[in-house]
């Protein structure tokens, strides 16, 4: 099927498989989050996966990497987004695996139904609207600031959307952790793992990585810190590994 | 004043300004973790300090060289260990500056009175009751398990002796980070500023420093990472700065 891209779009080659994403180049492009979010995740073979405000779809994209019987669902309530996301599925060939659903991830249970799916990811807005500056541009201003959608209400979707042992991936900031760890906790999402990343090794972790068990049992255990750049600002062998390696399926 | 050191007793020097302390051999002797919280926590001048838990009163005792108009109260449970840390203190001259009491940290307000504390600091036990082997030795069982206090009881006592704005600075255990985070939020104790600690840069952190301000404004600042061994083994830099730098008073 023959794809558009349109004026102001580029299609960007994402790893050495050749997976491609269409992106707006004035608009929101992935970054380096989307990509350790589907890294760290991990869906398994069989799955159903969620993934809540999917934006260009980058994170469904990159996690059919890993294996070829995962069904992918992406919600992404901004329309051009969700067009975008679309055309780069077809793009891929990955029609038969990953649907894009332009739609409120808050009503996403009644799209998508309850207990369904054994893993939800999401790299949801970081800030509170009233901290920070809103971009200016409309797409920048939804994915970054809690305008559409705030973390409770991620949380809430994916306690409905997950089965009970279903798995929540999520992405954010570390200076919002005691809010991810009590909000998680309020909806029986009980944090089991998580990572924190640290730009270098002289700075604050700026992302952190985290996974949650719907109705888990409470035993909270850590990895590894992952460490982007090295001490000659060189991106560390692990981040190479992850954004370059050579990923095939399980 | 002459001390009495027992047959079962050894004194260590712990700096290179001659503190020193009192430890049975056969007992709970300090860890690293006491090293670290007593740099971690930074009283600052004219601070009035209690130690919850305070064992043999390593922690007033290394905190005492920062500047010399902090006086600390430290509170411990067991006769034999509250006996040494007194003894600690004559040795080292400093009666006047460090309070070991003999009681209950739960009861703490009680001796000590509400809302006069700058900061309170604790290296409580880490471990449920159930989990992990109890340790035959009584004061070490005591110093790992929650068998005399826990955490909520820290908090508690943290909560009411703090002055409004006071700070609560604890070492405990990662994978106790969701129960702390919800513990303090439930005593009006803002996490506000957490570090971890990393045995080596391919390990799991094993300790996490972590500030609290009573009536705090919600906002968690992070710290890089605490890296206790370089790739070779060794101490690194900033490890062997905490444990041998030349602490001069502010």
């Amino acid at each position: 099927m023959d794809v558009i891209i349109k004026e102001n779009e580029r299609v960007d080659i994402i790893d050495f498989n050749g997976l491609k994403i269409i992106q707006d180049l004035n608009s929101f492009r992935f970054g380096m989050d989307a990509v350790l979010l589907s890294h760290f995740a991990k869906p398994r073979p069989g799955d159903k996966v969620v993934d809540l405000g999917t934006g260009t779809g980058i994170i469904p994209i990159l996690m059919s990497r890993r294996n070829k019987d995962t069904k992918f669902y992406g919600i992404e309530i901004q329309s051009s987004m969700a067009d975008m996301a679309k055309r780069s599925v077809v793009l891929n060939h990955l029609e038969d695996r990953i649907k894009i659903i332009e739609g409120d991830l808050r009503e996403s249970p009644n799209y998508l139904g309850t207990r369904k799916y054994q893993l939800v990811t999401a790299n949801p807005p970081y800030k509170k609207v009233g901290t920070g500056i809103i971009n200016p541009n409309q797409a920048k201003a939804v994915a970054r600031h809690e305008i559409l959608c705030n973390l409770d209400d991620v949380l809430m979707a994916a306690s409905k959307l997950l089965v009970v042992g279903g798995r929540l991936s999520m992405v954010h900031r570390p200076n919002r952790l005691t809010d991810i760890l009590l909000g998680m906790k309020a909806y029986g999402l009980e944090p089991k793992n998580i990572r924190l990343v640290y730009p270098n090794l002289k700075k604050p972790p700026n992302m952190v990585l985290i996974e949650a068990v719907l109705g888990g049992k409470p035993y909270l255990s850590w990895m590894p810190p992952l460490i982007v750049f090295n001490d000659d600002g060189e991106f560390t062998d692990e981040l190479k590994e992850i954004y370059f390696g050579n990923y095939k399926a399980d």
